[in-house]
């Protein structure tokens, strides 16, 4: 053991994990790409794989209060699937490693397991594998998920160019303004258990915190139209700090209008009730899992009728300067307030 | 939520898995196995792909009090890397993801990731993704593996034939052994915090707990001398319960014969000391991570001379009749006693 000790907290998410896969660089012929995209892309010969990990952990990234376990499980899938739809591939075969203690019942978990069911029959993925341990502590759920795609259709973070157009599918904010209005509704039970919780009227935004989609749909209607993307990534940091990744490792810089961001109703609604931003939740609040990537102006006639995709921005040629254009024509710096989960 | 209220404990981890796994049938065609062997199968044109994942979790897979963390960073790759070796393939890529609490350091989790490092570099695998995040108790590691295998080598568990020959490579019960010993030194330093442990004359033992290797080796090596084994699965919940998978997933039975286990001195040794039978070391004992597997009769001399593998039995048209002739000669069966994490 070393002697000096530094607090996780003072490196972050992504620092910790910059300096621990510091001097892993990939040694085989068939990885094609290693950490830093959502997926890990490793060459099938005539086609690429793509490789996913995500874990989900009690009282970390949900709160069984308000969660219930079968969204618990369709939102474990879906997120998974959601990185593979941002490489713009399909995906194919699932694992579900579990965790759980003794305060967990079988009932409860064939709940979870029923709601992994439904997101392997909407996402058309089969559940091949895992484990289950138990825990002295809560649950935990960690899922890999293995797609493939099409190499000449793969999608990078890293490959966004000057003047592509800056696209995102569905709308924004609604997952973060969910999960204020469920915190908000948990306090006041905790405060008062005999009040019936008020989701009147917020039934959208917490069906987005609970029960995200992955943009699947999506994937198939670019395909379609004969789209691919130049770059993209999954909205689940939060717009903004998504934005900034594909702009830094693409080298590029980007111009967002506030005008053209997708905000449902709901959540201009459920900010203006919680006094807070719906431009802060929209560009910062992060688990929308909606895509965001660019395409070529050339493209623009094929994506232009598709009322998923709402066209944000496009890409320029300066480095790291990205821009918000603001309704009042004012433009400021875009920075990241993604999650951090050791702050 | 459903209104019964079924504790896991009742039904076992094997139990557990197999209720909530009903249902999830493969639907895609390129899903060659799902649930049910070392890996998940996957179909890549010209050969087959292979997946697995693993969880480690503090408290309940290890005990930081005697598992350096940077044998845990080797044991947690290895483990996953001796499910591929188990399908006789050969593995490629790695996803780590972490949960850790504050109480850890960035120097103790460098600690881990050299680990990692040294598993990657001695399996010849790249690390390309995962996951970190805060836990609010303890260390948990998952680890996915992907590999590749040529479609007419792969080794199931399901494919084992009359009259092949039983095989093990290495030895059994050291890493059981080894666990023995250091949970007796734990509890003589905690009733005496200024005690030595005394670790001497046990160290290949307790290396067998602490730092497994997956069998790789013997892998590559039977590939050379032109043996595919008819089947396989690696000794992780004690080699008569993974007998009894091959038994049972094939239809066969199988005859063990106990003088020719092979079993270490310091497993003779530590058995005696801790009054514990070695045979049953060896044989429930677990988390050995040697191969046991099947070959055809006219493979026998390709494998005789090869010291890391141990011809222990022959394989029967019984079905689910799986016997130990003594060394007294006496037949008894064989029954599983592998790890219950839930009892």
């Amino acid at each position: 053991m070393s002697e000096t000790r530094t607090e996780i907290a003072s490196l972050g998410e992504f620092g910790l994990i910059q300096r621990l896969s510091q001097g892993f660089e990939a040694t085989l012929p068939d990885t094609v790409k290693g950490i830093g995209d959502d997926t890990a892309v490793i060459d099938l010969g005539h086609e690429y794989g793509l490789l996913t990990t995500d874990l989900l952990l009690e009282g970390v990234h949900f709160d069984l209060t308000f969660s219930p376990l079968r969204h618990l499980g369709y939102k474990a899938i879906a997120v998974n699937v959601s990185d593979i739809a941002a490489m713009n591939g399909t995906p194919g075969q699932v694992t579900v490693s579990l965790a759980i203690s003794n305060r967990f019942s079988v009932e409860a978990l064939e709940d979870l397991y029923a709601g992994i069911k439904a997101a392997c029959a909407d996402f058309r993925v089969d559940l091949v594998g895992g484990d289950t341990s138990s825990s002295r502590s809560g649950l935990l759920i960690s899922v890999s998920v293995f797609g493939k795609v099409a190499k000449e259709k793969i999608a990078y973070r890293a490959t966004a160019r000057p003047n592509d157009l800056l696209c995102v599918t569905g709308d924004l904010g609604g997952a973060y303004l969910g999960l204020q209005v469920l915190e908000r509704e948990k306090q006041v039970y905790l405060a008062n258990p005999g009040m019936q919780p008020q989701l009147k009227g917020n039934e959208y935004i917490i069906q987005r915190q609970l029960k995200p989609e992955a943009r699947m749909d999506v994937v198939y209607e670019l395909d379609e139209a004969g789209v691919i993307p130049t770059s993209m990534i999954d909205v689940s940091d939060g717009m903004a700090s998504d934005l900034l990744h594909i702009c830094s490792q693409s080298g590029v810089g980007a111009m967002v209008f506030e005008e053209n961001l997708p905000i449902d109703e709901q959540v201009y609604l459920a900010a203006t009730e919680l006094n807070l931003s719906p431009l802060t939740a929209a560009m910062n609040g992060g688990e929308d899992y909606e895509l965001l990537f660019t395409i070529r102006q050339a493209d623009y006639d094929k994506i232009k009728n598709n009322p998923k995709v709402s066209v944000i921005g496009y890409i320029t040629d300066q480095p790291d300067v990205v821009q918000l254009t603001s309704k009042g024509g004012n433009k400021v710096p875009i920075t990241a307030q993604g999650w951090n989960h050791f702050s």
